[in-house]
């Protein structure tokens, strides 16, 4: 299914209690801001998180269906600092592979006392298919397809206002694979709900956004054009796992004309940020230089990835 | 060796006392009920489970020498509940692989300080030889080959006390793949012990019990004249794992026969209930109708597994 | 880089104070009886762990660039035991294999907010490289290539102590594949630190130590001649993954030569004990009845070696 089709009504009930964290298309604004306000709350100063023992009588299961340790890792960490049980499913020798639907092993897990699911999915639209049809089961969404990655785009709008205080005033590069990044989506979309009117979206014609456009979205395919002035560099990993070959760049070629280097980020303004979801791939993305210089907030992307884990894990706890 | 050769004798001690759960041929009726009673102790009026802190002091190692995910998360989450340490030992790359003997590999695990072993091995009667060999270690057998899978017979006589009270006067069909199944024979073990005094085994005769005859057993090799009447109807898996490949019935022509549809279902009382120890394949042992029906308690037996594992696992505590 | 040139300054601040564990080469005498002494206490009379909330706090990962279910238990059991939060990072499946650096992985789950790292690598040197290089990370060297495998080291002096009482009149033959043994070298430095002044290493030409000598050491290559008269006998386990083919000796023959029997056991003194890192290959390095016999102390070290790595890591918690 195409992003565009895909709705998240399913993730509030009808009080407007978020009950799934499915996308943040269409999610209200106080929904968004309470995740990273209860996000920073778990932050000491130091930027430091405490252990915390709030789901000490929940169970957590992770449901990758796409391999991905560092994602996976991160929602387990999450869910351990946070005292609940976690379980790894393992998926390549489970029951999905012999015969078993999705909807027998998700009724089998939630039989079995699991209170929250966390799904990544190489198919647009899976977790909002459970959270829509098995009750009584509480979904994450880590990743589905090319549609939306909400924890991630959450936690780079934590980054954001841990830099910039708020969003109305902010222009917004993102440099790079748009048309496989569920990553962008998402995060085209909070920015959007936040208030950001200058979103610019910089990639060669083949791995442009496909959707139709709106007034605070522009298209560049020039990185000295877009990238001038802003205020927050977006970077994003070449999604080669969901490219046809054809399709896969020259990672020189690619690097000369998208890459993130000294003399492209002295073209935004003196204090922008620069952001990636990592893995890095330095060199091709982005220069080591800037990775690893001072206006790199990457490190604390992934710090603050555990506590927008934490908080969505604990405010949905709240509705079990 | 043969599963009627296979003594359960080690699981209690001199004074009568459960050391190890191996199989439950043998096992007395109190000890049955005992585990039975403490299992439902754990589950509220909902069905649901509760955390509690009884194995705070435990560790429990699974080792699968089979592969499962099912029950091997089964077993991890019920310890987890119960705030044990769980240990999932890596066998594809373990020791074993290489020279070690199960042997040292129990005993080296054991002065770890594992207190609990769930074991699952291909050989019948293997938990049983560690338990005899292997001195100041707690086995629990989460199947052996073809002779028994103890915690599931369980699980499946707490799902029919849930229903039908007591055993003494039920009818009780059990449906498949009989030949090949540990959960059948730990299921007649189980309910000739409680005192069910029809006890029909239906399967084609490739398919169907080899072991002597007793007077609760009575062979079908028809559905519809085995099913008339009863109960209880325990559905159970093909075990193509373990058949030769002549045996593997046409799966079309299986379900003709022995699934378990709307139909055949009507033969049996009106209040029966439809179990099966999963993961069902749908369409070749039981039609979806039925396995989603008002009959099917099989996502029951899932919550009750949990419940009888931690039953089992606290039980044991007491004597370690 | 040759074990002779990897210096363990790093694994001690300026006043000190031990803030990672990287090797025992330099390690100070009284830094060495402390973690004896705190694994001590953690073991009851009976030689018995009990778990503690020391590290209830703390998250620990385990990073095995090279598989190791064993050691890599013994570590999770450790920590759990503990009461830390633990995390096994999946390097097949991980970053590492496509394209980050081993630094970006380690920033990252810094970042991630684990507190210690537990890392094996074939490479020498490659936990004190991260140690020197990336800031605010707790290193614990589980084994680097042929350089240093502190912890088991520790485990086997604790195990000595225990049935010597003190180092300095002792003799101790280390017998085997020393070549390609970081478990020797670790051993013989530790012994050096603590005194004693007869270590004997008994190998032959193909498998013999061939770093430069000091006062301490004197070399076999006669197992009878070696063993005689001494109090302890370290044999070792064939590190076959590190040898060239044409180095793997024929089994029997290494048996007949370097294989500890009761006959070559007979020629140390009556109350010598026999220790063997683990997992034994039967009947190649060491006969049944020798492992099995009664002056084996190997299950004693198993239990020893999660007592150190339990007081190494509460030992290096207190500078977090």
């Amino acid at each position: 299914m195409k992003p565009d089709l895909i709705s998240n009504d399913s993730q509030l009930d009808s009080s407007g209690k978020l009950i799934h964290l499915l996308g943040l298309k269409g999610l209200p604004i106080k929904q968004i801001e309470n995740i990273l306000d209860v996000a920073s709350g778990l932050l000491d100063s130091q930027g430091n998180l405490k252990k915390s023992k709030t789901l000490d009588d929940m169970s957590v299961a992770n449901l990758f269906f796409e391999p991905s340790t560092r994602t996976r890792n991160t929602f387990e960490i999450a869910a351990k600092r946070s005292s609940a049980n976690t379980i790894n499913v393992d998926l390549a020798n489970s029951a999905t592979k012999k015969n078993e639907t999705l909807t027998d092993t998700m009724q089998t897990l939630k039989a079995m006392q699991i209170d929250m699911f966390v799904i990544r999915h190489k198919k647009n639209g899976l977790p909002h298919y459970v959270a829509k049809n098995i009750e009584g089961v509480t979904i994450i969404n880590a990743g589905d397809g090319i549609n939306a990655h909400p924890t991630q785009a959450l936690l780079d709008m934590l980054t954001i206002r841990q830099h910039k205080g708020s969003f109305e005033n902010l222009s917004v590069a993102i440099v790079g694979d748009i048309r496989h990044s569920r990553v962008a989506r998402s995060g085209i979309n909070a920015l959007k709900t936040l208030g950001t009117k200058d979103i610019r979206l910089i990639a060669p014609a083949y791995l442009h956004y496909k959707e139709t456009t709106s007034p605070e979205l522009e298209r560049f395919d020039n990185l000295n054009k877009g990238i001038k002035g802003v205020d927050v560099i977006m970077s994003l990993r070449l999604q080669k796992e969901r490219m046809v070959a054809a399709d896969i760049p020259n990672e020189k070629n690619y690097f000369d004309n998208y890459g993130i280097t000294d003399k492209t980020l002295a073209l935004a303004k003196p204090d922008a940020i620069v952001m990636h979801p990592g893995p890095v791939n330095r060199g091709i993305e982005i220069d080591s230089s800037v990775a690893d210089g001072p206006q790199s907030v990457i490190l604390k992307q992934v710090t603050n990835g555990i506590a927008i884990r934490m908080a969505t894990m604990q405010i949905l706890a709240q509705s079990i």
